[in-house]
């Protein structure tokens, strides 16, 4: 309830619902400060951090739902090269803020800091696109089919960082052929894992028609979901890649058959589930926030830092589009981390390596800084910049 | 996904689907026995056992949506008699076997088995009802009626013996006093929440009205239930009294102008939690089955004894109906035990007292085998006492 309050109040201020549950988030973690009481024990709770997971699962599952395989197949040159661009860039210059800020760590820090920069949330430019009457421009179509990919590079990204720094924690020798494996796992996981369900999923529906109970679309897909949520932890990789690999090859065809005789579509019966859960990691997410940090020498330099690096290294996917593309709009349009860019700080978080957390609580205020400053300063900046591009298309 | 199949699969056999989901259960826990991998690590894993209390919290506030505090106030006298007899027979009978049998565990242990018998699933005699065509018989009204105050009452019930229970395992002196200072507690919790819950549930969603956002029945709905759950199980009662409490308390009527500007009515919404989470416990509940348990000595010849007590103090209550009723269609009705008997094992099975569980793991087997008999019997047995109803009347 209290997400939900805060959600509406930050939405009557034109930013999105998240960030308010984010916001109830730092303020109930960080009651202590203001002489209220300690909420650590919900904190470290085992319960709220399964459920804030099943929250992150589901809500990655809803991001790859959004697209099919198809879609990924149809994304232009133009769109796959701003993707790209806009993965490497803000993960170049992520690496950098935090090797010239935090050069006592090692090169798998520096790696994972810029790999919280890679992933573009689109969902809130999309809103604002929406909401300006604007998904048909140019621009707009190059962001969204560069969301597609962008998504999935984010992931793959996340997968290699991750699996490099499990395996050094688990004292394996990190030569160039071990990362190239661990490189090549996270590849054949996605891909293996698109190209399998692509293949089975239509058939499993259409088997599953002989049960003839309700909720079987429901059943089918959360077991898809978690199965292979469960296969991506197996693999060594976050379980929300696979959660996203099930939401990438499912689609609404698969099940149709099972909506003519009565059943509820997929993304109906899911909004229960993730209107409860997803506010659930949000929160939790806002509750790591520990702001004493931020009067930590260093921290608020290095959250300024992160946020800049963040936003200049999408804004540079700008400037490889089409000639006659706005640059600009393409740019910001980009800018926004949102949840994705949470959930790789949260796995930061509890990734160890050498007894220590990869992502310090330290690093982890300046990346939802970073996640916050990203997320509000779109929806205005964009809004200028199609009302400039529409002025000069006038003109 | 199993559960599911295995719902599908009894429900073809004209049983519930419950029975399926408990039977996956059993035989997912006693995989080891036939040779196969054992899933002790997912039986005592915390997340399993939490998800499993979330679907246990959320079917009892289904259960209580059925019907309202009106409903309970006009519930006429001769199906509250029902439901009273109904209720204090089977635990006399209850008590009895466990003293006769396991004269060695102390009386607070007899009066929980007692307990476990209380509480009738009136789900399944509805849906045979309905199947018949008879749910506006008068044997079917009285049954219908006398299940909300059977509900209500089984629930007390286990609120004092489990507080009982508690404070003996905490040192307390139970004296006379100390014994109705809980009975007082119980039945001020319930009804308290009741009271303030009718008041405050319209009232707040009317306040609600002032958020725009989607989402907010099921936020405010939840945090009801939940709020409860959890205010009961801080004044030494079970969550789930808190949880059917707030079901009984909510009534369409309170969110009808939500959902008169596009919101999803809570039964709409609940449906995918319920779903997810409610197979979860019946299929822990069957894991927890350790059919070894049944070569035990003595262990078959309890199940039975106290199956046939269940079964007889239901039919005792067919002698109280007004002249006319058909006594044995009403005994039969009310003898399921279903979901609200498993809970009850549960609870039982983790609740310590001197070092053990107030339920053994032996009379747990015995309790879920009176639950599947209960259960199972009576659609048959109920449709055979329909038709001879039917042959009476027209004779």
């Amino acid at each position: 309830m209290g997400a939900k309050l805060f959600g509406a109040i930050v939405e009557r201020l034109g930013q999105p619902a998240v960030l308010g549950e984010l916001l109830l988030g730092v303020l109930l973690g960080n009651l202590a400060l203001f002489g209220g009481p300690s909420l650590a024990a919900l904190e470290t709770s085992e319960t709220f951090a399964i459920l804030a997971e099943l929250g992150a699962i589901l809500l990655l599952f809803e991001v790859g739902l959004e697209s099919t395989p198809k879609d990924m197949m149809a994304v232009g040159l133009p769109a796959t090269l701003v993707a790209v661009v806009g993965v490497v860039t803000p993960m170049a210059l992520g690496y950098g803020v935090d090797q010239l800020l935090h050069g006592q760590d090692s090169w798998m820090a520096h790696a994972f800091v810029g790999a919280m920069l890679a992933a573009t949330s689109v969902g809130i430019t999309a809103r604002v696109l929406q909401g300006a009457g604007s998904t048909r421009t140019p621009s707009a179509r190059i962001i969204l089919g560069a969301a597609v990919i962008d998504d999935v590079l984010g992931l793959v990204v996340l997968a290699i960082i991750a699996g490099v720094i499990k395996a050094a924690a688990a004292g394996a020798e990190l030569d160039a052929m071990g990362i190239v494996a661990i490189v090549v796992k996270a590849f054949a996981f996605l891909f293996g894992a698109i190209g399998i369900g692509s293949f089975l999923s239509p058939r499993l529906f259409r088997r599953a028609l002989a049960i003839p109970s309700t909720g079987v679309v429901q059943a089918l897909s959360l077991s898809l979901c978690f199965g292979l949520a469960w296969l991506a932890q197996k693999a060594g990789l976050a379980p929300i890649v696979g959660a996203f690999a099930a939401g990438l090859v499912l689609e609404d065809v698969h099940f149709e058959d099972h909506v003519k005789r009565g059943e509820k579509p997929l993304h109906e019966s899911l909004r229960p589930l993730t209107a409860l859960l997803v506010p659930v990691f949000f929160v939790r997410m806002g509750m790591l926030v520990h702001v004493d940090n931020f009067v930590k020498p260093g921290v608020i330099g290095f959250a300024v830092f992160l946020t800049l690096a963040a936003m200049a290294g999408k804004w540079v996917c700008g400037l490889v589009v089409p000639r006659g593309v706005p640059r600009l709009t393409v740019g910001l349009g980009m800018m926004p981390r949102g949840e994705v860019g949470l959930i790789f700080a949260g796995i930061g978080a509890s990734l160890m390596l050498g007894g220590k957390p990869i992502v310090s609580s330290a690093t982890y205020v300046a990346a939802v800084f970073m996640v916050v400053v990203t997320t509000m300063a779109t929806p205005p900046l964009l809004l200028w910049s199609l009302k400039r591009d529409d002025t000069r298309a006038k003109a």
